[in-house]
Parts: structure tokens; C-alpha cells; sequence
């Protein structure tokens, strides 16, 4: 297929564009940033800017929408941001894979439940957003699956795990964990640590986009999640094995999302995904690359 | 108090801000397009630029936030458009009234719940927006509660019934019965006609932006609509009773949203709120207008 990859310089936008380039895809880069990635062809471009975004997916047959503000914490300080990246742009790109017959697929986000009613939250649990991110994003994903519903571009959402893998962004709570320990500085756990994430590994959620890609399933928004709760306790104590340094605990971060378990049985249903990367084999790439790193 | 009203040259935020002047606050208006209106102080601004809104809203004690893209139609048409003013309008409006310490009364809508859940709906239900109207209205009252809540700017968001009065849009199913009507020509009511709306007088919903400025609640969003479900039908013949001319059916609209009872209890006991102008009278200041028009 020919795929257009937003986003693609981000350090998920990347890895989604890379394996669908290693699965025979054709594939086109867009992003606001340039890359350095050669695997595949990179434009630079606006998503606020309709044409841009029309003139880039003339042609393809799909496009995995992944750009965004996909920091909480800019979005936190710059709303407007948000609303811009993660909503017009993605009212554009509906446009624009209206314009070329292309199929969407959304990096959405577990985050848009918000406060949890029960668990495991499934995708009939109501969305409760209270965060500009996650706002943002539902909101985005909602334009997208009313344009399935009223101009049949066929959308598939996918609700992502909070996902790891090489290429982290620096402000990420692995990066800072293994950074600082590789380097002997102590490590500060915000909050009690207690608080879990499906840290879901960025190769097994590029699988789900290229899976998704290829479904004739749409019209849908699944969770795409691995299925174990590691808390950020669990995952410090892994790094300070490695690395080994002081463990400390400060006060938790305005906008940390609290624990919720998210089920990721529909996307095994219906595209027949599941993650297949354990925990301790996806940190351990990690952890390879930073002992790496002289 | 000192207020400043966006959307004043629309037709709800004129009924707002010659109300809450005529109620003895200093009001500035907001809007994109020029307004003849000379009972306030009216700027030419851009919700879209952050730096005008902030500057507009400098020194006032409140903002009634109606500028918005209203018209169901056009938000489906252009959903980036919608995005930009209804999402990325309102993130920009939350930011200036932060800087200027005021307060937000924000014009949301009884279409964000989407498909009835149970009935009467409350502000329990839950909002399943579905279409680019109420998908970026509701975004816009979730950043603007979620200022309230991380940055501490009192917010209160109005859901409103279908707005009526004098000075309606042309579009609106009440301009084109009457102006048709009293023009000779015959009514077609698009699908059966059995579909309702809580038909609520301008003058009511400005009633509650005013109780909204002044009352010390904030973080909230309640049903600001009239208890009375009309349907088109009723309508349609009140105003043929007027006006004789023929009535018939055709086909239903896209985007047309199907009736749902909302409940106003929340606002009557949060506000003391209650819509005070029967359906009846409120048609009648509209027939009256049309007679008068030569």
C-alpha cells in the first residue's frame, strides 16, 4: 500500500513509518520537523494547513495520522497549541483522505476515559476527558469517525498504551529514569510510584497501525494496549538494577494521569493484535542502548 | 460588572450583550464581523489570535464566550473551520481570562450528549458528540472547565436549548417557515415533522448569562433550555395559522439531530434559573416582526 505517516519525525510517527517501510509499504513521511530518517521519502509540512496536508495524501492508500502535541505538559502550557495540532489538524487530514479515497488510521490515546468508572475500561466505557491532551485528541478522534459516518472515509482509531521503545523523548519518564541512573544521578519517582501504565512497546503498536491499515474494518476506536499494569515503582527498581544509584520520592506532577486498567480485548477481536513484546524484553533494548551510549 | 461578549454581532450574542446592558453592565463586544449595534463598545478581533482576545479582555470582570461557528451546516462542511473557531477560539479565550483574573460563561449546547441515553437527560449523562458541530463545541467546554480546574479560572458552561428570537439567522427552520409563509410560498418540513426541540427565548438564555456572570458557582456545565418539547410540526402550523399557505414533507436533513428531552433542573437549583417566556408568546414577537416587515 501507499501509506502517508504524520508525524513521522516523532519518535512513534518514526518507528510506524519504519516497519511499514520493512512490510513492503510504500511509504511517505509528513511532519512540521525534518527527519533524518533515509528509509523513506519526508515532506515538510503543516497540518494546519489544509492544502498541505490535501497535497500530501494525494495518491496514498491509507494515512497513519500520528501528529500531534503529544506532550501533556506543552499542552498543559499552551492549549491553543493543542487545539490547533491535534483537532483542525486532524479535521484536515479527514479532508484530505476524503479527497484522495485513502483509509485513516488515529493514534489516539487510553487517556481519553479520564477518570475511570470500572475496569478493565473497555471502549463502551464513556470518555470523560479533563486534560487539554487528551481533550484535544478525543476530540480529534471524534471528527475522524464522524467523517467515516457522514462522508464514508473509512477511520480506525486506535487508542494507544503508553508506549516505549528506542528514540524516546527526553521528557519521558524512561528517559529520565535511565539517563539519570546511567549517568550515576539519583532517581526521583513523582508520586508514590504506585501509579501503573500498559507501557505498550512501539514496534508491537507499529504493528497495529499496519494491521489497521490493511483491515477492512472502520468505523471504530479500540484500545491498543499490552496487557500487564507495570507501576512507575517497578519500572525504576528495573533501572537502578541495572544502574544502580539513590531512589527518591517526590511530590506527583499536576496532569499525571492516575491508574486505570484498559482492556485490549476488541483490537484482538477484530484485527486479531495483541502485544507480543514482554516488558523485560522491551526495557532491555532500552537499557542495551544506553549502556551503548558512551 | 465590566463584560465582554464574543460572538455580539451573531444573533445570541447581540440578545446577550444589549441584555447585559441593559441590565446596567459596562459591556464590550467581541466579534469577527462588524455589528451596527451601538448600545456597547463592539472590537473587531480574531478568536484565533490569542494576543486580541487577551487584549480585549483586559480589565473585565467576565467574558460571555458565544463567538463560535453555529451553523450545523457549515460545520460540516468546513469541520476545520468549526475546529479552529469553536476549539482553538475557545483555548485562546480561556488563556486571556486567565491573564485578565475574569470569569468564563461559555455557550455550549444540549447537542453535545448526542444519541439519548435516558430521558429526560441530565449532566450526568454522557456526551457522545457526533458530528463536527458538537464534537468542537464540547471540546471547547471540556479546555475551558479544564482552565478551571488546572489554572484556576471560574468557568461555567451553559448547555442551551435551540435558541429563538428576533434577529435569527436565515437558516434557521423558524426564519424559513415564517419568511416563506408570509411571502405566499409553501412550507416543506424536512423529515416527518415529529422531531422537537426545547425551543428557548434569546431573552431567557440571556437571562442566564447574566445570573452566570454573577454567581460564585463555576467548574460546572448545566442545561440552560426551556422544559417544553415543540416539534417542527407544531411549529409549522402555528405559523401557517398565521400565514395560510401549503405544508408538506420532504426528506430529512443530514446533521439534523433527533429530539431529545433535556432537563433544566440543575440550573433552577444551582442559578434559580428557569426559562419565563411560553412558547406561544415568543412566536408571537417573531409573527409580529414578520407582519411588520413591509
Amino acid at each position: 500500500m501507499k501509506i502517508l505517516v504524520t508525524g513521522s519525525a516523532g519518535f512513534l510517527g518514526g518507528h510506524v513509518a519504519r516497519y511499514l517501510v520493512g512490510g513492503g509499504h510504500e511509504v511517505k513521511g509528513f511532519d512540521a520537523a525534518s527527519s533524518s530518517d533515509t528509509a523513506y521519502e519526508s515532506i515538510i509540512g503543516d497540518l494546519l494547513d489544509t492544502e498541505s496536508v490535501t497535497a500530501a495524501a494525494a495518491g496514498v492508500d491509507a494515512i497513519c495520522h500520528l501528529g500531534a502535541i503529544g506532550d501533556v505538559y506543552l499542552a498543559a502550557e499552551q492549549p491553543q497549541l493543542a487545539a490547533a495540532v491535534n483537532v483542525v489538524g486532524s479535521a484536515n487530514v479527514a479532508i484530505a483522505a476524503a479527497e484522495a479515497g485513502a483509509k485513516v488510521v488515529y493514534a489516539s490515546t487510553w487517556e481519553v476515559y479520564g477518570e475511570p468508572e470500572y475496569q478493565p475500561i473497555d471502549e463502551d466505557h464513556p470518555a470523560k476527558p479533563d486534560h487539554p491532551y487528551n481533550i484535544t485528541k478525543l476530540a480529534g478522534e471524534q471528527l475522524l469517525l464522524a467523517a467515516d459516518r457522514l462522508h464514508g472515509v473509512p477511520v480506525t482509531s486506535l487508542r494507544l498504551g503508553t508506549a516505549y521503545g528506542p528514540g524516546l523523548r527526553a521528557n519521558s519518564v524512561f528517559r529520565i529514569f535511565i539517563d539519570r541512573a546511567s549517568a550515576g544521578d539519583p532517581i526521583t519517582i513523582q508520586g508514590d510510584g504506585s501509579q501503573g501504565r500498559q507501557f505498550t512497546y512501539a514496534a508491537d503498536i507499529a504493528t497495529a497501525f499496519d494491521v489497521a491499515c490493511q483491515s477492512d474494518v472502520h468505523g471504530i476506536a479500540m484500545n491498543i494496549v499490552a496487557p500487564d499494569m507495570i507501576s512507575i515503582k517497578e519500572l525504576a527498581e528495573i533501572v537502578v538494577e541495572r544502574f544502580p544509584t539513590d531512589l527518591t520520592f517526590g511530590e506527583a506532577r499536576p496532569g499525571d494521569v492516575p491508574s486505570a486498567l484498559v482492556s485490549p480485548a476488541l483490537a484482538e477481536k477484530i484485527l486479531g493484535w495483541h502485544a507480543i513484546t514482554p516488558f523485560a524484553a522491551g526495557v532491555e533494548h532500552l537499557l542495551e542502548d544506553a549502556s551503548d551510549t558512551p
